[in-house]
C-alpha cells in the first residue's frame, strides 16, 4: 500500500518522519509519500530513497492556525497537500501530526465523508486495566445528536474490531449512571436506538458506562459527545501524568527509596508504559472516506512508526467499507 | 450550633452516627440531633446521651428510591424527618450518608433554595496536587443553562472561600480548550458573563481550565454542567483507585517487591492519602437555604465526624448568607 506522510507539522520538524518513513519501506514493504520542504526532506534522505517519493510543499500549519481557515490561507502547506493527494487517489493512508481542527477540518472538506456519515469524529485509545478502550468523540463535535453518537458507536466498533482483533466488541455509552433512564434527551434516545440495535443483533451494546468503569475496561468502545469526550480524555490522561510523577518524587526522596525503586523497576516500568500515550500510537479520524491518522504533535520516530503500522490496519482492515456497510443497513 | 444527623442512611447503619455523635458533642461542643429508628439509637447510646436528642423514623431510604418519589412514599424515613426539622429551624445544619438524588430533591423542595437561585447543585472536593478542587456541578443537574453555571461559579466561590480560608479563590470554566471561543454556546455565554463579573471585580474568573491541568489544581473552583461533572469526578476517582491498586499488585510480587514498599511506606500512605475520597469529606449541597451535606454511603465514623466538622463550617462560616448577598447583587 501507499502511504502519505506529512512530514512537516510535528513538534520535532522534518527527522521523525524521514526516519519513519525509511523504516516502513524496510520493515514493511510500504511505499510512502513524504509531504513537506523537498530540499530539507532529501537531504535527510542520503540514498536512501527507494520506495519514497517527495512531494514539495512551502507551507507549515501550525497550532494557532485556525481549522477553517488552513484550506484557503495554507494551500501549499504540508498538511493541505498530504491531504489533497489523499483525495486525488495517489495513496491509501495519510499520517499526521498536525494541528488536530485543521486536519479534521481538511479531511471533511478535501477528502470527504463516507456517504451516509454526519459528522467525522476523533477516537483515542485510552490504556485501561483491561487492555484498551476507544473513546470516541473525544473534541470533534461539541454538540451532537441522536445519529452522530449512533454512528459514533459503529465506527468505534469497526474500528476496534480491526485493530484490536477483537471478533465482537462491547460498545457502551458514557453517561452519569448506569440505568437506562440516566443522562439528558441525548443519552436517553441514543440508549434506545443501540439497546434495539443490540436485540436486533446488529451491534454489541452492553448499556452505560460511569466514569469510575473506564479504568477498568468497562467497554471496548465508549461512546460521548466531543465536549464531554475531551474533557473524560484529557481528565484521564492528567490524573495518569500526576500520579506517575508524584511516585518518581516519592522514590526519589532518598538513598531508600531510591533502592526501593531499584527493586521495583520492572513493575515501575510496567506501569509508566501501560498510562504512556505514545506507546498507544495516534488517534484515528472516523468517518472519512479513507484513512486518516493524526499522531502526537510530539510524536517521535518510534512513536510516528507506531502511527504507520495502525494506518496499515486501518486500511488493509479494510474499516473504512465496513463503516460505509453498516451505515448504508442504517440510513 | 444545633446539627441534625440522618442516623440510618448509610451503608454500615446507624453505628458510625451514634458514634460521630457523641465525638461532635463533645470535641466540638455541638448539640446533636440523631433521627432514625429510636430504640435501636438510644441502645447504641447507652448513657452517653448528653447533648443529643433523638427523634424517631421508622423508614429507611435506600439506592434504590427515587429521588422524586421519597418524600411521599417514604414520609417517615430518616432522611426526610431530618429534612423537615431543618425546614422547620430545629437545627442549623444536616448530614446524611443517603441516596444523593433523594437528598437534593428532598432538601430542594422541604428546606427549599436560596432566593434567586435556580437551581442547588452538588459539589465535591477533588484532591490535586495544588490541595483541593471543588467541582460543581458534580450530578444534579444534567442541563444545564448560563445562569446556573454562573450562579454555580458564585456558589463554589464562596463555599471553598470559608471551606479552605483562601480569600479570594480562583475559579475556572472546565472547557475542551484554553481559548475563550471554545466549547458549545453555553461554554462560551457563560465564558462572557464570568470575564465581565471579573473585571468588574466580583469574582476571581481565571478562564478555561482543561482537563488535562485538573489534577495539577489549575483551579480552587471548577463549573460545568452535571453530566459532564459527574463523569469528570467518577473518571478522576476511578483512574486514582486503578492506579492505586495497580501500585499494590507491584508491591506484592515478591520479596524484593515487599522490601521496596517496606522503604517507600510513608510515601505510599501520603500518596493513598491524598487520592482517597475519605479523607476529604462530605459533598456540600449549594443554593439550599441551609447547610446539607451528603456523606459518603460508605461513611465510617471517622468519615461522619469529618462532614460533620464541614457542616459546622458550612453553618459558622457564613456560606449561604454570602452566597444569597452575592446573588442579590447579580439577580
Amino acid at each position: 500500500m501507499k502511504l502519505i506522510l506529512d512530514a512537516m507539522s510535528g513538534d520535532l520538524g522534518s527527522a521523525p518522519a524521514v526516519e519513519a518513513a525509511v523504516r516502513a519501506v524496510q520493515e514493511l514493504g510500504l511505499e510512502v509519500t513524504l509531504v513537506g520542504r523537498e530540499a530539507e526532506i532529501r537531504e535527510k534522505l542520503t540514498g536512501r530513497n527507494a520506495g519514497i517519493t517527495v512531494v514539495n510543499a512551502s507551507e507549515v500549519v501550525d497550532m494557532h492556525d485556525a481549522p477553517t481557515t488552513v484550506i484557503r490561507q495554507k494551500k501549499d502547506s504540508s498538511m493541505v497537500v498530504a491531504l489533497n493527494l489523499l483525495a486525488a487517489g495517489e495513496g491509501d493512508a495519510l499520517v499526521s501530526c498536525g494541528n488536530t481542527g485543521a486536519l479534521l477540518t481538511g479531511a471533511t472538506l478535501l477528502v470527504k465523508r463516507i456517504k451516509g456519515v454526519r459528522r467525522a469524529c476523533l477516537a483515542a485509545m485510552m490504556p485501561t486495566g483491561a487492555g484498551h478502550s476507544l473513546l470516541l468523540d473525544c473534541g470533534a463535535n461539541a454538540e451532537c445528536t441522536t445519529e452522530y453518537l449512533t454512528q459514533f458507536a459503529y465506527m468505534g466498533y469497526h474500528y476496534y474490531r480491526t485493530e484490536k482483533g477483537v471478533d465482537r466488541p462491547t460498545v457502551g455509552l458514557l453517561n452519569n449512571g448506569a440505568e437506562e433512564s440516566k443522562g439528558t434527551d441525548l443519552q436517553k434516545e441514543t440508549y434506545a436506538v443501540l439497546k434495539a440495535d443490540a436485540d436486533a443483533g446488529k451491534i454489541n451494546f452492553i448499556g452505560n458506562v460511569e466514569g469510575r468503569d473506564i479504568a477498568q475496561g468497562a467497554a471496548n468502545v465508549l461512546v460521548v459527545d466531543g465536549f464531554t469526550g475531551n474533557l473524560v480524555l484529557k481528565t484521564y490522561e492528567g490524573v495518569g501524568l500526576y500520579l506517575v510523577s508524584q511516585m518518581k518524587a516519592m522514590f526519589k526522596k532518598g538513598p531508600f527509596t531510591m533502592l526501593a525503586a531499584l527493586l521495583v523497576k520492572s513493575g515501575l516500568m510496567d506501569l509508566k508504559k501501560r498510562m504512556d500515550y505514545k506507546e498507544v500510537g495516534g488517534a484515528p479520524l472516523l468517518g472519512i472516506s479513507k484513512p486518516v491518522i493524526k499522531a502526537h504533535g510530539g510524536s517521535d520516530e518510534i512513536a510516528l512508526f507506531g502511527a504507520i503500522r495502525q494506518a496499515v490496519r486501518y486500511t488493509e482492515g479494510g474499516v473504512v467499507e465496513a463503516i460505509a456497510a453498516s451505515l448504508r443497513a442504517e440510513v
